[in-house]
């Protein structure tokens, strides 16, 4: 199957690789009308980058997005938007040691039985670096959300062994690893300065709230909401796990204590709790969307690891290179842009639930 | 959108709710040439249907299946399979209770918020007996795999607190709780009397393993195979959270721990652990592909809540009837038909991936 | 690929072979709150029933509906509709003399080709009985655009040699061939009572008028509206060539002429002529949406045939049984059917494509 | 709905406004290892080029192709192809005249009434530039059916009045209207001649034939592959009407006329003539594929015609610029471009029809 399109009515599809020409993707189904510039995904792009932190790749990368289509007048069109980002840095790099080998951990050895060979300049396509172009689809999203008054935030809740105690969202945006507690983060940076000494590599968990979502949104019984926005995540590179509200602790609960009530607050309707993360049978309720990711550790370290070539006969590899000691921190900004891609989806794919709504939207014309 | 279809080239589309006339599936895609009969579908209903243990709820449901088209003589014909599961014990039940107050932990609000009204009874379509059209299809996809080598089984690794120490499958088939562990069917099931006894209800978690799988299946980057597993088992009502592999663990992990090292084992390709589960970068890997979800408790209790009616005011509700005090047990069949569903589909999409392949496949014709 | 699929947001699928149990569709993304009944439905079958006069085949058929899912209290519940036309005539033929030939106009060897076997009982899926399903669902699509104010009609436009010289709707329900001139209808008729003397079959052109439709739905550049309807219709067997407007005589026209100039009448843009057929750019300008299938003969006909059998050396073969003289009258309503099902969809499809239009939508629930 | 995604397992979503900063396509699902490199794209293009003849705009665009992605070693990856076409000459132009008023026969008023307003600088999306995205990526989908054996050409069949005699593929690339009659294509020359003189346009019909396609591949009963070639050509601007075979006239034909009798010639089953242009039932039987596209006039001509203005004001409008008189010869390879991608898509969807072959393919690997 094509497997690089993803939703319906706002439907984005990606293309590039690590090493090639450059990232991108083509919006398709945005609604015409919405302000729209480079440096409205600019600077979402920015927060990705490499090269920001003692804990990030060193490559060189100014990511820099160029609108192909899509947009006239400032606004666009509805027609589909198509973004650039081009590679500079992506030409030096000697894979000869890597490249008839099947690195640990990484696609290679999938993408060799799959397709009888690979590209295998910094993995391809399966380079975390191809998340720069969902990050830029998301940037639309994120903005069609915010003019409906739905925002969506993430950041990291625990690295490695370290977990947040607290989350101010404006602490996240201020130290490295984009963690919502300082205290946390400032552990968090010991421990991950001590895997880079021990030539290893860490893991961590995303959390992504979205405020503000309407009541009502979400197609049962396969394409529930918190069904696609595990598709969506989970697609992320890395990302092995996923949790919709309380998650697996919920397996261990009760009823009695799971069950969020209902109740009434300033005339509308609201839960005393919210143990199910905004989604009841994979409609949204009207709560905070909460959702967590778990990605395992960078799979490039640079310790010797034992493996097996192309031919089928086993072999040391020892990977040289530039790789994010733990993805988590570059990797919060795509939990938000598939969040929001997801959403705006499901608000567009939501319109036509009902005859009376549709009577009256098109009621307009006749 | 449509969200009762799931699959591309092994599609499926499900229809019907827990108190109307019946329960269906049509199957667009299976290959011709499967013996099928009614029997190998029913015997996988059998596992899921009500009645069966102090544990599952009273209801008396045959979920007898009738095939409706698609096979000839004995054998699938490429034609859609349209499965029809008649309800038989639908129509005693009293709702006037329930009919105008949103459950908690129920999608009634969601469904009332989307469509502007709902079907009360028993839920309607995001009753959990939705879930028998599922395993209708999913029979199907187990007897295709079968024929490929390829097994699913799933069993109850945790319920409530007691999580199973051993996996002896023979045993899962044994309890009435699908552990495969007979100490913890045990515990398990005298945590579930007491949670009867209170009112209450419980959840746990369900593993599925598939073996045989062939190395190089999946559609990156948004098609990837756990990503479209994640979909398909997130799918299921109840299910909160979702792992591959090591899921969530793999995130406290490191890199040097959690890659799995390639290695040759009888002339064959093959990893030393398995903690990414089957599937890398999206793509399978040829190990046993190992995923969890979490199901909440179930939502139905008979103690008394608190919650809000369509009116907007807050009233409290008790919810009498036939309900399941744990999901999980009968759910395991559904997470294997849902699971297997998800790889015919990713199997047959894969068969273009290489052009040589394609040629060598149509040059019969040429 | 699954083909049984058609629609996005209102999406079908349809099962059901000719000698099998039965027909039928699921219809999801269908609006909740429309009216429904089976009554609704079994009118439009009861128009392509089979044994309504002597140009339509003896095969005795109640063509009776059963809804089982889907309407709750006699309205549409926005959940899927499944409709179930169970056969009643499918068992006593004998199909002994065609079983292991291959039909000449038939789908027969493509069938063989592709599956490796052929459901030979009349056809199996490629029957035209298969449209059953389709005028099942095309009854709800037809119903939502009433309730919109958009009406489809369609009725034979030529048969064999005769064309009508008139365009009258009354007149076309009371012939049997369904055309709208009495005079054509007459000739018609006796121009097929020659084809049965010659054991021969005739085709014919079914012509489509939608009124009401609102300007600015379509979705280009591939579901442009037009693009969509001539794969709707294309779809349904014997079809071998659509038109939308002035179709291939626009090939001949100049631009001057073809070009249909904008007014305002009583304040409403319109086109002073309606060349185009109510589609520019894939997009419906507020005319009279007008579209063509051209059907063509019957292909099973008595007379003796040459042919090839599964054993691959050439036969003859004589095709027994009950068949049309001429697909058009009965094919009339399926017309009517895929057309509306289209708009349907495209209607549905299109309420997303103004941000400001969103904004207000969902202004109802912040 | 997302309306620039086509095919399902060889799927391109295209982008690109006439006068914007470019046109580009990605294409998804394009088997690896087929050699490719920018040459291969470029001859296509070349062929639809504008400023070739004093039959076609005099706009000056090299149109020059870049691959993005997708390609490494010089040959496909498997993963996404990107391709840009940057547009050179596209800012000098003066719309004053016209961004106000909607040209009658263009796409202009549906898509301000859908998108509320529109990129009025040369048509934006509905601009007939937007088809070099499609001859793009058919460039690539010509090249994967030539190694198969499958070769897709097209032709102009009748401009304005004027009819072929002969198909001399050869003489069609010689004549720049891309008629295989040197005659017809003299005579056509002269009529367009003066259609220039009277500030007027003319249209025409292509004819197009694929050889060698095997036997059995379509998936009936709404994606059959006359349907999908109906949705794939009536997708082009300015196509009003599709026919497949004998088309329109099997209409007036009878069924022992129109049956093709199968017969055995070299041990191959064929049919005795090809009424049915390749497709039974959907299903392709192993003969050429014939299909015609009948193409409006250009509805872009210089004299002063009727409309209306954004005001909703009656107004005349005049349209300057550079418009090809008649839009056929550069849609020849528009239409072999959109029926190559079509029969790819269908070639590579119809692999898993058949269970043993399933079990035979995987079997490589178990």
């Amino acid at each position: 199957m094509a497997g690089s399109v993803f939703g319906n009515q706002f439907r984005i599809m990606t293309f590039g690789e690590s090493h090639g020409k450059g990232l991108g993707v083509t919006i398709d189904g945005c609604p015409a009308g919405l302000p729209l510039c480079e440096e409205d995904i600019q600077k979402f792009l920015d927060r990705r980058k490499p090269g920001q932190s003692a804990f990030t790749t060193a490559r060189n990368e100014a990511d820099a997005v160029e609108i192909l289509s899509g947009v006239f007048e400032g606004k666009t069109t509805g027609t589909p938007i198509a973004l650039l980002i081009r590679n500079k840095d992506q030409h030096s790099k000697d894979y000869s040691n890597i490249c008839d080998k099947f690195r640990p951990g990484h696609a290679d050895y999938g993408f060799f039985k799959k397709f009888g060979f690979r590209d295998y300049r910094g993995g391809g396509r399966s380079s975390g670096r191809e998340t720069a172009a969902r990050v830029a689809a998301g940037a639309i999203a994120i903005k069609i959300l915010a003019s409906m008054g739905i925002f969506v935030h993430a950041y990291a809740k625990s690295i490695g062994p370290v977990h947040i105690s607290e989350v101010d969202l404006d602490e996240a945006t201020k130290n490295p690893l984009c963690m919502p507690d300082a205290k946390a983060a400032k552990e968090a940076q010991a421990f991950l300065e001590e895997c880079i000494r021990q030539q290893d590599s860490a893991g961590g968990v995303v959390e992504c709230i979205a405020t503000g979502m309407p009541a009502g949104v979400g197609d049962p019984v396969f394409s529930k909401l918190d069904a696609n926005l595990a598709q969506a995540i989970m697609s992320i590179g890395a990302v092995k796990g996923f949790e919709i509200g309380d998650g697996f602790l919920a397996a261990a609960s009760t009823g009695s204590k799971n069950n969020d009530a209902f109740a009434v607050e300033k005339g509308k309707v609201t839960t005393l709790t919210n143990h199910a993360g905004g989604i009841l049978g994979g409609i949204s309720n009207g709560e905070d969307i909460i959702l967590r990711a778990a990605f395992k550790p960078t799979p490039s370290i640079s310790r010797e690891q034992r493996t097996v070539g192309e031919d089928g006969k086993e072999i040391p590899i020892t990977i040289h290179g530039r790789h994010d000691p733990i993805i988590v921190p570059r990797a919060v900004v795509v939990v938000e842009a598939m969040t929001a891609i997801t959403l705006v989806d499901a608000l567009l794919s939501n319109m036509g639930a009902r005859l009376d709504e549709v009577i009256k939207f098109y009621g307009r014309e006749l």
